[in-house]
């Protein structure tokens, strides 16, 4: 391979200790894959360039681990990563897999379940601080209902906004340079999850008593499983300044979860989401949050990660040359993108109302009859997405 | 028909001019019924015992009528009002039919477009306050784009923004009661509209200049087309203090945007939502944006009609039996839904963190072999749904 | 509850073992619900009025258990037969459990894995036809693929073919009274599975040696998740003489396979269906494939397998007074269903070609403004399914 | 643009005039663009490079038309033809614009309108003849309903096949050199239409009374709202002798119909589309049914049709060097794809029964710990499409 697609910890490229060591479990079979050390997956990943490595604390530490059980897993850990330069940007809770959170963490109906959630997102925000991280994701997988009367929505977001407050106080009171990104998903594995779009997680943040230390961890497949446009969701996060983080991967559509690897599902939405990514002030880490198919054994896996990043350097590239070629920014014009920067009425509304050509005067007929010039230029950005030029 | 599911004014069904009138016209044929005029259809609506009527600008003055047409539309339309009582809770603007707004309007790249969709907007609010509108809903169907590079959406909601300011500038300044109900939808006219679900409306609320002016207005169908569970979106805007409006129709599954009489489509999210309109505080009209089918002729269009109040009054009935019911409020509790009401943890973080029964003691294993009581809890609400009991 | 919707073995009721003994494993969790055994859930089920139970091979006998456990787990479960009256009306192979079946079972690029999968096939066929099944189902889950070049779709339909021929050989040497049932899915556990759609499934059948030795067995929530109306495709399998077997359950949309309890999910679709399989000629058991959701103790699990018979019954008999009700006689008459049952051209092409009427004095305007009646009949089907006449 | 991707009418694209000539009207705006007259369509093809052109009876003659007219039409269409060197490989009927098509044609509930959508068809299948067509296209987009009861399917199947044999008949009769491709759909126009997949339509086809005479025209966007692998579908088609004709344009997931250009919207499966047509025995035109957006004046009408025909030739290279790379070659045999080509069971069931090897000794947990290499392989895809290698 060329090495002009060879990642290097510069890319900011990181990876969950859950996906490279997913075992293939899914909910018509068993795992095809045994399990993979956390200490042998931080090698593996920084030999294919990754920089960084993020967990749920159940992924470094297993469930139910003594103490002296989970003082040696951090260690071994810790030393994986002070020998590879490995860094840990960003942690989570494991609040879905244990049959105390089956209806939900911060939001169960059981105050006692709600509680014990709360201490254990606590107990590895401790551990996520010390280790660096920066950043600490909240997905609320199992917050959500199957059927209308089992959550009262309104009661549970204020249960929702409570732990959040709960939550930004402790790391205030401690001290921790540490900020939250909530991550939205419409359903799965609840018939219907709350906070289920990345507009929902963002409205939600605005009712919390520190607001600005929440923003959102958008996932690539969770928000076109509502078969809406990512880019379009980032952009918007973006302009709200709240795109904390992001989970890079692949969807086919509106179906279950599939976490392909980035690049693979909607192609041509990821060619745009790295155009808005490197262009539009993001500077956080290339998070990718996939699960390599249950079909694949280690080689398969290892191949796996590493075609996220490489499709993720390609698409960066294609995406650089469609910016630079004077003949994109030709089309652009002519399809009247720098004309939306211009502010619609710097003259306020008594200008816009005093101007006839605004209105009264205005021939909407012939701006009607204007192309936009849209096909010619989505044409040249198919074009360098494909390399043709 | 029993008289119980009889509508009348206090009822609060409004329907939009559109709606009864509109003619059949889709992507793949011609309309099939005449023009209704509103007059006419104001009569017919009063008839069916409605409460208000709706309409966009273009609904009751054709484009282009001149001042005295336009004069002589209002004043037949008022004459109709007073005839038969109807209200005009709500306004709205049409961005969407004529050519000139085919890349959006307030975020049309071009300037003058923008400027004209102000102009446009502003007459047509003049004309709502005077009618008595205390909503103006803004559905922006053009603001989108079929691919990446036509809409830098960052821009395009800094455009989007200006032009809600300068129009919450604009009602301020005129004195008028009148509070704005953005109205969110994923796709269709466009390939990815911007703001597509009550979430991204809300959020996008928050960085307005007046956000107390500004709701949302969200559409059953709207919100199912992007998978999502209509109630909850609901429950999300009611509890951000943001239902300002709701369009009532019905949707089945993600597809084009059907607009099926209310009750048709997903019952049951029917069921849920009419439980929580009647007891979540929402004071506002009930209002049906529907499209009679194409196959039907006028009569069928009243049938059509009519259906969507009888609907709701049906399931209104049903809902209360629901909460009445006193085996209903038993399995409620059983489910733990008082619970979710106690605040998780009114002692604060130093409470919670000395409280050894949270974590440290508290019985994982046991807590998650408590059955939520669910099953049994639907089926009471399907029964009820059904009438069985 | 009401006698009247108790179920008895005259309603043809029969449940898989795998249904209500589901411990609740699903992507994101672990079991929430201990191993059911066989013998309870025969139990159980006889006593909430059912009529058969069916079973993969690995829900009866645990795969890898030896000769001497398999004839311990067959007499047990037999005498539990015996003991309540159930029968066993369907059998099926778990072909997608095991890592073995990964990339599928008779279309396994591996061919090693193909003949396994037929003896693992052969083996249960044996098993069903001893107890008495007339069905066997063949649920392809793992036949498929997540990316392009893994599987060539033609030859594993060549494979496909291979295996049913097979299989059907071996019925017919063996003289079995039993039938095969494929059952399509289009996603989930595979990225896209082959035979998607009830459709693609009788297409197929049609390419068999013995074609009528094959027939579908749909399952409700399966062509939801493809977005089609369920009762259609049943209505083109019954024209086709290929419903063999079905299964009932509840889906909410396109999404992850729910298998909600029957009646759950879409309401009105489960009212259309019901009026169809009772009126449509289909003989064969009611066979329920739906999962108590993982937040149910077996309190919850029965309630909800309770619930899906008690839905069919009321679906029954609210179908059965639409049908009944001479309103709706006459409004099916106004909507040319009668019509609709005439043929188009009893007098052949001449017939028709000579017919100046059919064409050139055709007042197509005239035909064009008639009015379908069909909103008006829409909601004398709902006052039926919500029983408020 | 490099001449490499230059159409040529060896190339065989053809695009019907409903195409370029559609002039943007949809459920919520007026036409953006004047009408096109049909030889301004041909001469501007021709002059792009396709190679043939394919109409509704309405696209070239309006509805309504004297014989004379009709006459006048035919010859300048001829003209334009014999002119440019363009071919009609394909025609069909409008049966869905005119009011009188509101609940059908073939199965409309009113007989008159059955009768006449009948002539209205085979006087087009005589033009057609006439102008060389081999394939006329059936595209039922009004055939379904949007209620359970305004339709019975069955009893519409029956009227379906009563219509198909009728045409059978006639085009037989006439010893015409014509078969027919029937064109899914899964809803849009109407809520649910008949034969909404491939899958369908090849069951239905396998019950007329002449098989042979029928295939299918499978479009992308049209299986692809209803979630499904195109590619898979086509496959299939393929497998059963069916592919008649095709449709290509592109479609951004599951929603309302896009028909955008071929290549936009899922651009991966476009590579496997184009990898398997031209790999897959297929010999027919390669049609575009594609919507210039409603955005585009003519010069982006003409840029958007010579972009379909641009990016096919881009995939087909693309695929072909994917097909010819050694590295591809072994890594699908590494997959086992050979594996896949060798009968599963050339021994018969006596042969597999009595291979021990093949159950009994079969090591079922070292197979299934087997790699299946597809990532690597995927990724492998990927760079042959965006060109890295």
């Amino acid at each position: 391979m060329s090495e002009r697609f060879t990642p290097t910890p510069e890319d900011k490229f990181s990876f969950g200790l859950w996906t490279v060591g997913w075992q293939g479990r899914d909910p018509f079979g068993d795992a095809t894959r045994p399990a993979l050390h956390p200490v042998e997956s931080v090698q593996h990943l920084a030999g294919l360039g990754a920089y960084g490595v993020t967990f749920h604390d159940d992924d470094l530490i297993p469930f139910g681990a003594t103490d002296a059980e989970r003082e040696s897993h951090v260690k071994r850990f810790r030393q994986a990563l002070d020998a590879t330069g490995l860094v840990v940007p960003m942690a989570t809770t494991n609040l879905f897999s244990h049959p105390v959170f089956k209806d939900g963490a911060f939001t169960a109906n059981d105050r006692d379940v709600r509680r014990y959630a709360l201490r254990k997102t606590i107990r590895n925000i401790d551990l996520a601080a010390e280790l660096g991280a920066q950043t600490y994701v909240a997905w609320g997988g199992r917050e959500g209902s199957e059927s209308g009367a089992a959550k009262d929505v309104r009661v549970a977001l204020d249960r929702m906004k409570e732990a959040f407050d709960l939550l930004g106080e402790y790391v205030t009171e401690q001290g921790y340079d540490l900020r939250f990104a909530i991550e939205p998903k419409p359903n799965e594995p609840r018939g219907d999850i709350l906070l289920p779009t990345v507009g929902h997680a963002l409205a939600f943040i605005e009712r919390l008593e520190r607001p600005e230390l929440y923003g959102v961890n958008p996932e690539v497949g969770h928000e076109q499983m509502a078969g809406l446009n990512f880019t379009h969701s980032i952009a918007q996060a973006l302009w709200a300044g709240k795109l904390f983080h992001i989970d890079l991967n692949g969807q086919s559509g509106i179906k279950y979860d599939q976490d392909l690897r980035f690049g693979a599902g909607d192609l041509r939405t990821a060619f745009w989401l790295v155009d808005l990514l490197e262009t539009g002030g993001y500077e956080g880490p290339r998070h990718f949050d996939f699960k390599p198919p249950r079909t694949e054994n280690f080689e398969g896996v290892w191949a796996s990660a590493a075609g996220c990043m490489r499709n993720y350097l390609i698409l960066r590239e294609r995406a650089a040359a469609f910016r630079a070629d004077p003949r994109v920014r030709e089309a652009l014009k002519a399809s009247r993108l720098d004309e939306l920067m211009l502010p619609t009425a710097a003259d306020g509304v008594a200008g816009l109302l005093a101007d006839r050509g605004a209105f009264e005067e205005f021939d909407v007929e012939a701006a009607g009859e204007r192309g936009m010039g849209f096909e010619y230029l989505d044409q040249l950005a198919m074009d360098h997405l494909l390399g043709v030029r």
